[in-house]
């Protein structure tokens, strides 16, 4: 039986427009920082991706400095500057943060002081959606980007994260995008490629793929095609819900990306089901996946409320593009049939 | 008329098997910090890079942390550290040291204390190869990995930078190589990835090739494939000095890398001689190519001793092992006939 993708929110499938951009990608020779025609060559695919990521990010006029994804664009953003935080952030954010900033049952964040204040987009987990500040320092925009309708020029946020491979594009690529004119040094330093903001030649290939995938994203979600998956989702919630009322869905009262869901269920440890599921030829998660074969409870969850034994006992089940309704079907079917055989060595 | 590429140690063109095995990558849906089959499948993908890099840098048993490239791995090995070195390092290595260490007109820098010291193992705009001393706290491996026969694991070094592209591989993925148990902390944290000392989800496509390539690269190295590259230079150098006698080949005293040819025509600058030859079809450089489109006088050079117009009236013509006879000769025929030109402008 063909195995069953819903772990988007880890990391989405190469989109074929990427694909094809790359392969353009590995027949140029030049190093972009030649000035001879084959360096110039490079040179311009790299402007090319620049601008479609721009676009696609509404973010025309800003500049974007392509880095190797978003945990690299964080540490750009967020050192030195004493920022301030919810413990609902990503690693990658919480490593240069004072996570202070509270959390409610439903993972919304208040914000004392937007300048002084990192605040995600949307949450990798459990997909709950924030209301962004204006005039917030920085913005992980990471889960977000193609699957909500954003604009950074219209966000009032001074800086955001992207990353390519969670919308389709290759993975170890993303972005800082920042407001033109803003002062940042680089950390990467030497031949002053990006501006002078991150030195080193850059991912030619990888930066190709992150063009072409943000533009086809773009066009995606213009299209409306995040509806159908929302759907499905909610076919999940539902149908996990009518067999196992004691199971808690995750931010449900908050708004929340269209593709995500992070259930609960009590005493059925995350991991178990994880491991249970993917010899069943599911692909889920419990938790984010940045945490290299480390097994901990959720800090996100664990920050909006729940106890260890709660949160240690989530899953994430996130959709695609390419998810069907089969899919979701056969999920929910096996899942429900290893609650049983669960609550059956239970009773 | 096919244009000829002579800027091999700016990049090199993407090897064939760099090519297949990042093909293959793009087919593995999984982040690498997933616990699932899907994730497991591009760990070990992964890991398996890991090895042929290490295998053909003679460094089994060493830690190969993968980074965006040798920019990175330089800051990596570098920060913090108040290292001394020489000019004639890389631009990506001098951000971080005090280059106070003397070179003398061949090249060669001379260490008085190698565990606070960083020495390049060979020069990218001169190809001058540097005895390493025993102790040496970080050495740039770029230029020389690939090109020359070399063990991590002999060369007494702490710390190694390689870079993919400088041999075959893709363009923005590179390593830090150290010896097992050093201690080091990541400068890009969150995920904990690459043995906690880099985090970020993986560049799967390009570490793959990075693989391939160095594992390719090491098989040429060990079948002699750049002894007749050494005579194809040697052809050019020949053939430009017997109608050139004011050409002046930088380091010819010094071992050299076997592809590598630096030269000053006094009085005709190194600028318009790209500019000269790239119109003519033939990619070359004046000085690193890591400059994004800066114009100055190789700070290499003048660190060898040559005053300002001098170093201006460098080129640096690089082979690899697509370059042929018919190349070189057209090069050279080509070059003498706009230096002819050029004196003719001057008379």
């Amino acid at each position: 039986m063909q195995r069953v993708y819903l772990d988007y929110n880890a990391t989405a499938p190469l989109r074929v427009e990427a694909r094809e951009a790359m392969l353009d990608a590995m027949d140029l020779i030049g190093n972009p920082s030649s000035v001879h025609a084959e360096g110039r060559a490079a040179k311009g695919l790299i402007e090319r991706a620049r601008a479609q990521v721009a676009t696609a990010l509404g973010a025309d006029g800003a500049d974007v400095i392509f880095t190797s994804g978003a945990t690299e664009a964080a540490a750009l953003a967020c050192i030195g500057r004493h920022l301030h935080g919810a413990a609902v952030e990503h690693d990658a954010l919480t490593s240069w943060i004072t996570p202070d900033l509270p959390a409610d049952s439903d993972g919304r964040v208040a914000v004392a002081d937007p300048a002084q204040a990192v605040l995600q987009l949307a949450n990798s987990e459990t997909g709950v959606v924030q209301a962004l500040p204006n005039g917030l320092a920085v913005s992980d925009m990471t889960q977000a980007f193609g699957k909500l309708p954003l604009a950074f020029n219209w966000s009032g946020v001074e800086m955001a994260l992207i990353s390519a491979h969670k919308l389709g594009g290759p993975k170890g690529v993303g972005a800082l995008v920042i407001k033109r004119g803003t002062d940042l040094a680089a950390q990467i330093r030497g031949g002053g490629q990006e501006m002078g903001r991150r030195a080193g030649t850059e991912n030619v290939v990888g930066i190709a793929g992150f063009g072409a995938a943000a533009e086809a994203a773009g066009h995606d979600l213009a299209e409306g095609i995040w509806g159908p998956i929302e759907k499905l989702r909610n076919i999940l919630e539902n149908t996990i819900a009518e067999f196992s009322n004691e199971t808690i869905f995750v931010g449900k009262a908050a708004p929340r990306l269209p593709n995500t869901s992070c259930f609960i269920t009590p005493g059925w440890k995350g991991e178990t089901q994880v491991m249970a599921m993917d010899l069943a030829g599911f692909a889920i998660s419990a938790g984010s996946a940045c945490s290299s074969g480390k097994v901990k409870s959720s800090r996100v969850l664990r920050a909006m409320g729940f106890d260890e034994a709660m949160a240690g006992s989530a899953i994430r089940v996130s959709l695609g593009p390419q998810t069907t309704e089969d899919d979701i079907l056969r999920f929910a079917e096996s899942w429900l049939k290893r609650l049983q055989k669960h609550r059956g060595r239970l009773a």
